[in-house]
């Protein structure tokens, strides 16, 4: 029977999708792909792009990055309409979204309009801060300690309140408000238990295992992620 | 270059493998695999049969699971030596370790007594959470909501504050204070919020998309973990 698959891509390396995203991605009929610009490229499908199947059909569709709700539910409902109908007619139909679909993924909004009205199964992908800790042999978190992923947009008390009650900490999203972050892991005497990476397994790559090496006026990259584990010795890179 | 790969052999199933992590293991001379037992059988070394090379060597090594720090220190130590001495010997040696390597796993305390002796590359894996989420098509964390992760092994007032404090919630192993945790998020208003997964993945899985179907004085399963989203409705698995 037709189904629908959400198919996690992984932080952007080919080669952690998993077997199942690849296998599911052979068996397409039809694939959708997010563009955050009209006409632009799609990251999700320059991953997964040398594992397509030659019949493929791409319907790339737009997706509104815009802070207008209103503007963003028409796309939505306009896309997950087409998807229904596609499935109807018989066809496998899949959506591919960056990381873990489940983590902090617009793909949510598409599942939810699906569900009830066709079969959905969803695959998961590695989320960017696994890639990040493992590509740095930095542990995200041992035993019987918490770990928390907090994007930085959120009300800064909250940002505080972690930071002086947790020790394993992923702080996403940081480069609107990077030097007040700065500031607050130096107060929480957490400076010497965190690394940063910006664009991780993308063209300009940049890893910084000691923050104090930043310039704090230079401009940091949109896709910027602080480690902080403060329960285990910073280890070096060896790869 | 001979070198040590730590390789996530995400939660259970081998389809869940990445693409890297199969390529890696398809160019080892060597697998280390942990069991928990003595000569019991090791579920990631299950995991990753089908994609062995014919002519690599397996050494199966005992992890202690004591409580007794000391003899486990030993058992990591005399592991590490090993695989430093065979590196050495110029030859490409793996070890695979359940879900994501960064995450709640003992092959830190391994990656940790091998960087500086030899080149250490370690190859992220599928997290259970993100792969109960996924299977379930159950969103995490959306926009700007941290993602908290608890083992109910904690201190029971951080178990509170979460439950009092954030939308998105992980609870891993549930097992022990499984009663107490049901009548925490009732207190909290979650258990509409909340899905019960037990043994994702593995032989005897149990789901339980309502918490109070659950007969309370039955022994829930170790591999337990409960997710919680307070901003997103419940969806019904369709797939």
């Amino acid at each position: 029977m037709a189904k629908f698959y959400g198919i996690g891509t992984g932080p952007g390396d080919s080669s952690l999708l998993t077997i199942k995203a690849v296998e599911t991605l052979q068996n397409l009929d039809i694939l959708y792909t997010p563009e955050a610009k009209k006409g632009g490229e799609s990251l999700a499908l320059s991953i997964v792009g040398k594992y397509l199947p030659d019949k493929l059909e791409i319907k790339s569709r737009h997706f509104p990055m815009s802070f207008n709700d209103g503007e963003k539910i028409v796309a939505w409902n306009k896309v997950a309409d087409e998807i229904v109908a596609d499935v109807k007619e018989g066809k496998n139909v899949g959506f591919v979204t960056l990381g873990d679909p489940m983590i902090y993924s617009t793909y949510v909004y598409i599942m939810e309009r699906l569900i009830g009205s066709i079969d959905v199964e969803t695959i998961p992908g590695i989320s960017s801060f696994s890639n990040i800790a493992s590509n740095q042999n930095f542990p995200l978190v041992m035993d019987k300690e918490p770990l928390i992923i907090i994007p930085c947009t959120i009300d800064e008390e909250k940002i505080d309140y972690a930071l002086e009650n947790y020790s394993s900490i992923v702080l996403m999203k940081v480069y609107k408000n990077f030097k007040e972050i700065v500031s607050k892991l130096e107060k929480n005497d957490l400076i010497d238990y965190a690394i940063l990476v910006s664009n991780s397994s993308q063209d300009g790559e940049v890893v910084y295992n000691d923050l104090r090496d930043i310039n704090l006026e230079d401009k940091i990259s949109y896709f910027s992620t602080i480690l902080v584990n403060k329960e285990i010795k910073k280890t070096v890179k060896v790869g």
